[in-house]
């Protein structure tokens, strides 16, 4: 079983990144493809005149602002544009897509946060009117069910709260979560660097291989987004993934080329 | 087997759709939801720059000019906004929805029509760059797989073509199709009329009771959108749905009272 996490950032070409999955499928490879939207949801919430904006928590993490009319704009942006998008792409290089967000049989359901501490300007802020939280349950009868029969899943936030509100989950550890799920052996994260980097953005600096006891060390080394791409895949590896490669999704062959050796293996 | 479509018309109440349907899944009865989205729509493309246009074919039905774009702004209301916000509120009344558009697992299928002929100030034109189309077969094996594990499918189109393009087709005659491939007894129609009237607008003269074989008298008494439910009204009829009641969306508890008799039942 492997695990495919396409990013939503400018650059990463999600056309190339289906074709890489068709070929796979049609090797008899069992897969799943989870995928993020940023960018896109960047633009059309400009365009909708409810601008994005992002806070950092007073741990250092970036996340959206997710009030109520940020998630029903994500949602048209994740949900339907870009989950619908790939599944008409697939189909047409004849994978038999299906295309599902955490909502849909509570495929990814997990606790909201009441309250989100964050730092903006210097001060610390207290926001209760968000709607984000963290996936910790799959279910992945659900997935196997489909898989079983044919469908390649294709997954995106948002999740569903345990008080059945749609949350805003961080993409790439709901990959982490839906891969150790179903044991995969391998989940790849292709965003808009080439890997991690010693010393971000110079990708000359490319750490091509972690070992999984040393991992803690070089999440150090992560920089922004990067740090939660860290964090991922050491909850994967945690949780009984064999392998993670972190690598770039704006190449010709995003996919083939995470698995012919680009990207950074940690393992 | 109960198949309801909600419409997506100003004034439908969503929110008591679901009501509804949480309280018969509760009881037992097996359905399945299927939405549209047209006012929403409408409302997003307008504030996206690119607003709604509606073309006449030859034949005097009315539809959504769907270009490429056009097409991406449907699937971000119908598939992302909406279906989601219905599935979020099933979930919340204890229903395990899961929300598909018709290119997941091919569930709607059928032609693109390759040209559409319209009339737009008197003069007839072709249009050629338009994706709409209509539904010829359904993924009934994909519904029964949700439906026996306990799944609610919640439906909304579009369709995906035999090219494999999405196309926007009409989602009461989706609905007809869905009904008919999952011999449904009954198949409801909500929208924002209380029915079949005698003489459109005057809701005082709701007809109450249509026999299957007098539809045809009937069908000239309806005016635009009605024409075409009408129409999904005959073809469920013709492929074995043995009841279909047109019914007021916009009322309190719009399913229950159509259950009641309100409405125009076609039998």
């Amino acid at each position: 079983m492997l695990v495919i996490k396409a990013g939503g950032s400018e650059g990463i070409s999600l056309e190339a990144v289906c074709a890489d999955v068709a070929e796979l499928v049609h090797k008899g490879q069992q897969l799943v493809l989870v995928h993020g939207g940023s960018n896109e949801t960047n633009i059309i919430a400009e365009k909708l005149g409810h601008p994005p904006r992002f806070v950092t928590s007073v741990s250092g993490y970036q996340s959206r602002r997710t009030d109520r009319e940020t998630l029903a704009i994500f949602e048209m942006v994740y949900c339907g544009k870009i989950n619908k998008s790939i599944v008409e792409q697939l189909q047409a290089l004849g994978v038999n897509a299906v295309g599902l967000s955490g909502l849909d049989g509570r495929l990814l359901e997990g606790p909201r946060k009441r309250s989100l501490r964050i730092v903006e300007g210097g001060r610390r802020m207290v926001l209760h009117d968000d709607y984000t939280g963290k996936v910790k349950k799959v279910n992945v009868n659900l997935l196997r069910l489909l898989l079983d029969n044919g469908y390649l899943p294709v997954i995106t936030p948002p999740a569903i709260s345990n008080e059945h509100e749609a949350i805003n989950v961080d993409g790439d550890r709901a990959a982490a979560r839906i891969a150790s799920a179903l044991n995969a052996e391998l989940l790849i994260i292709l965003s808009n660097v080439p890997g991690l980097l010693r010393s971000f953005p110079d990708e000359t600096t490319l750490i091509h291989r972690i070992d999984k006891a040393g991992i803690e060390e070089f999440v150090s080394h992560a920089q922004g987004r990067m740090r939660i791409k860290m964090l991922a895949a050491t909850e994967a590896l945690q949780d009984g993934v064999k392998r993670v490669i972190l690598s770039d999704g704006r190449v010709r062959h995003p996919v083939r080329a995470a698995l012919a050796g680009k990207g950074t293996l940690i393992e």
